[in-house]
């Protein structure tokens, strides 16, 4: 549970960072779908509990995204509320700031994996008034079938993203990513991992602001490379059933456990925004097995915990 | 929060009506439906956390009924879960038993509202060794189109179940209800209501027992009426996208809110039975809002509490 004040944060260089890299990513994702984004500016009023602003850019219905959601916010609040609090009691109930990015990427081609990204940045103050800073964020893929080439390559660029903060950085976040993104009442991973840290604030603010910038930027690449492999896979009735099954099962996730979405809806975040990681439609049936030996049957063996380097 | 020892419980006799409430149902939804509900009867091991068995009950993809499933299960655990304890902070921790019917019925026509319900009986000890016991359940009608005709004749039926109980009954379970099922993040109740009571022990088991079949016995009925009434009613590729929309909010609700839901999770409960509560499709759309003046815009109008007798 680290926490810093060895040096002052530049909290607009990380806002300007953060706004660039939505910019960077939707017109990147916009490209390889052929559809742009829609931007939707909001601010919350001053009286709300929690005030603040953001782009929510959205694309639906696209080729390759059938939705995608890509958002900055900055948003502020009198009351820490637990979901962000809970390796901070010290700091409960305390006035906060906070920004980030985070998008989730629902592709319709269920050869490609569904995809997460954040990275984030909180403010707070001590009771005594000293100030408190942190860094979190992280990505994770959510294969329907899975390439061990794909995983490899994602873990590869999750590794190399981290190797110019230590080589016990990787290791270290690729744990804390299976840890997090768990579905305990289904006994198995959201999906294969990646990168997650939170209450980042190791070697001060310009060692810990690299690190987000580093995992920041290193998703695109990734994921794109993923993308180019896949996209022109043809996929039939069988292969989209069950992508809306295991849709379910992100949703699941998402309003159970997720601590972001947590966060959100009980600080009286914006809900549209926050729901945006919702999948544009799901499925769930009863007790679904797939067939002994099906390619479908294969995912399960990696929804746990794995090494892939 | 009324809890009682007053009179001892017949929990056999509560057994006996939840196993015979669960085939009553099931026969009448079937002849509704023309399709049988397949039976799954499970049990736990004796080691696992939360020890029982129970029978599920599915129908799926029916002529009427999308999705199905009607539940009877009997548990018993060493630690009462915070979700069923909130209000008994005594028995936090204390192991408990509880029995229980629960449905929830998607039906495929979008005119036929979703509709659930549950009567559940715990029993618990005090610190002292002292044997508590309460009574809960309710149902609640979640329409996509709100008939007034519908609307008044669920309630009528609401509160005729609650009159031999006392005529106070229905309004304090009518609000109890409007209060339970309510999204914040929404700012919108689940439906239209109906009734909702927990902790229920008062005037002893017999009053109690008594009320639980009032509410169970009149939930056939009144559902029925319902579908009787819209069946027929032709829909199209609109209505069927407003459903599916409106559907991802009962999602939302299951997953965020339920105290049922959460119970079962956090107990270590079967999960696929726990979540049959589940629709078979569900959809999401960035900020989607019914045109003005639409027969879908004037849901919002109904989805906060009010007075239908």
């Amino acid at each position: 549970m680290p926490s810093s004040t060895q040096d002052s944060p530049d909290a607009a260089a990380v806002e300007t960072y953060l706004r660039d890299l939505q910019t960077r990513i939707c017109d990147a994702l916009s490209a390889a779908d052929g559809k742009s984004f829609a931007a939707d500016q909001w601010r919350k009023p001053d009286d709300a509990p929690l005030r603040g602003n953001g782009i929510t850019r959205i694309l639906e219905g696209g080729a390759l995204f059938e939705r995608a959601g890509v958002g900055f916010s900055l948003v502020a609040g009198d009351q820490l509320p637990p979901s962000a609090s809970a390796q901070r009691p010290e700091l409960a109930g305390r006035s906060f700031r906070a920004m980030g990015v985070s998008l989730v990427l629902h592709p319709r081609n269920p050869y490609i994996p569904t995809v997460h990204m954040n990275v984030r940045m909180f403010l707070a103050e001590k009771p005594g008034g000293e100030p408190v800073w942190w860094f979190g964020g992280g990505f994770d893929l959510t294969p329907y079938y899975v390439f061990e080439d794909d995983a490899r390559s994602w873990h590869a660029a999750a590794r190399d993203a981290c190797a110019p903060s230590g080589a016990a950085v990787y290791p270290r976040l690729k744990k804390h990513c299976d840890d997090y993104f768990y579905l305990k009442h289904r006994n198995e991973t959201r999906g294969i991992g990646g990168l997650f840290f939170d209450d980042w604030s190791e070697g001060g603010f310009d060692a810990s602001f690299a690190l987000q910038r580093q995992v920041g930027d290193a998703f695109l690449p990734a994921y794109l490379a993923i993308v180019g492999r896949r996209r022109d896979t043809p996929y039939g009735e069988r292969e989209r059933h069950w992508q809306l099954m295991r849709r379910g099962r992100y949703v699941e996730f998402n309003l159970v456990f997720d601590r972001g979405t947590l966060f959100g809806l009980q600080s009286g975040g914006r809900t549209e925004s926050i729901l945006m990681s919702m999948p544009p439609l799901a499925s769930w049936q009863y007790d679904h097995q797939p067939e002994a030996g099906s390619a479908e049957a294969q995912l399960a063996r990696y929804l746990k915990p794995r090494e892939w380097l």
